[in-house]
């Protein structure tokens, strides 16, 4: 079983101006997943635009990729919501389609406390059943889960990962020790923030959670499988060649570029939820250059 | 016209565990304010929980405090949403029950650049047709107006007014006259963050957008009326007596304080949205303390 471990990659989730998801667009997106044999797909995270979508053509979505994946690699799906209730249909309709596991973010809108978060992560585990990975993201849900509330969770039947944001890659491999000295045994702990997460996984953590890696899973693969196989060298000149794409991520957010690069590379024509905008075009123009000398595609 | 005015009263907006709105419940808070002479209702603000409320129960919301309001105080109602398409029709929905004005915060999941704001604010104020005010509130939607941003705003039509958090009083004179500087003649820039929202009306602001005034009308209205004859000593006296009340917003959030009141007071029975907590039996206790000690009710 490859969930919670090595590489997850999370692809955009091609929509209309209206939200209406395009699966054969995602379609073709996972097939790219499945033939560069990720570990795992992570379906609607915020690169997926998971809050933007309705519950209908969430569970559209949930139900074009399990059935594209076809049991390849486990499909994991973001229920998060700003509501206890429907982060729990959301997480029923991912199992009802046959996601094999979620991801569920604190989204708040009024700040919520550690004793909120607990409650609503413990309700929706409860009723969802599902192997469960918490995600722990402050950039967009401005929540920061702290050591003590993810070994809490950690405890809570299905609650089996973390999707930790690699701020910080100085301090990693010390808070990495008090977690996993903290959560229950077996408990994953895996790393999101792609320009930090070869060194988060070469310091210990299960998974990276990518974005780059839902467009471009060969590379993202190839760096995973050094880490494996102990060339840690390796492993830092693969990630250092990807250097001009974490600038772009960092400038443009990864978000915005991924749009930008699904569009350039033809693999579809989506635009992100407005209010976000398609980048300008010398934005675009750029990444094209960067996708050229790369030669990623 | 009292729009954008003087005190702007937020109440909560009642409803069950499962988002239905209590529209009978709704309608008792909107009495108060009314027989109040407050200047405006704000219908559906953050304290009336606006983003965890379908487009369907925010629909019935505004039809009832159209009705209960009878014309007597405008009401503006909160059309804030992740999507732009969602904010058009919620604006539209607003305007087809009869408010007078909506409010606009700019939600974010994925954080927004300026320019994205101004479209999206742009797209919604040119569709919607009804006086706009931009709702600041970087505390609930990540997202901080600079100066600059809302006074290119303030030249869109329909866009009249900015709600702005008092966070800082002894900065606010001086941010004022920034604003009145750059923005369009007659555009209205009035204050939430109840405990400097007299000091900020002192110092020149045309409204304050009060939580405080959803509940307790008249202390508020008092302190505007003192303000408006020119009494700041007044005004500071008959704000420096809520302190204690203050002081629990600063400890609790003035949306979970409300929510004990509501209780405590008899006037409804309302939880708050899950993952929001009621407040802890000591802390309600505490609350039902200071209420009985200010005599509020």
């Amino acid at each position: 079983m490859t969930l919670f471990q090595g590489l997850s990659a999370f692809p955009i989730t091609p929509a209309n101006a209206e939200g209406r998801v395009d699966t054969s667009a995602l379609r073709v997106l996972l097939k790219r997943l499945t033939d560069a044999r990720v570990s795992s797909v992570g379906l609607l995270g915020s690169t997926g635009t998971y809050p933007y979508l309705t519950r209908d053509e969430r569970r559209r979505a949930v139900e074009a990729a399990v059935d594209q994946v076809g049991g390849r690699v486990p499909v994991m799906v973001g229920i998060g919501a700003l509501r206890t209730d429907e982060a729990v249909r959301l997480g029923q309709d991912a199992k009802g389609a046959g996601a094999d596991a979620v991801l569920l973010a604190p989204v708040s809108y009024a700040p919520l406390t550690d004793e909120e978060v607990f409650t609503h992560f413990a309700t929706v585990a409860e009723a969802v059943g599902l192997p469960l990975c918490i995600y722990n993201n402050p950039g967009t849900t401005h929540f920061t889960f702290g050591t003590e509330l993810i070994a809490r969770l950690s405890r809570v039947p299905h609650v089996a990962a973390v999707k930790n944001p690699a701020l910080d890659a100085g301090a990693l491999p010390g808070s990495l020790r008090a977690l996993r000295a903290a959560s229950s045994p077996g408990f994953s702990v895996g790393y999101s923030v792609d320009w930090h997460a070869a060194e988060a996984m070469l310091a210990g953590g299960d998974a990276w959670y990518s974005v780059a890696g839902g467009l471009f899973p060969a590379a993202c693969t190839e760096i995973v499988a050094a880490i494996k196989a102990g060339h840690a060298d390796e492993a830092r000149a693969l990630n250092a060649r990807l250097q001009p794409l974490w600038d772009l991520f960092t400038e443009f957010s990864s978000l915005r570029v991924m749009y930008a690069v699904v569009n350039l590379l033809g693999l579809c024509r989506a635009a992100p939820p407005r209010p976000i905008l398609p980048l300008p075009e010398d934005a675009q123009r750029r990444i094209g250059q960067v996708l050229g000398a790369l030669d990623l595609a």
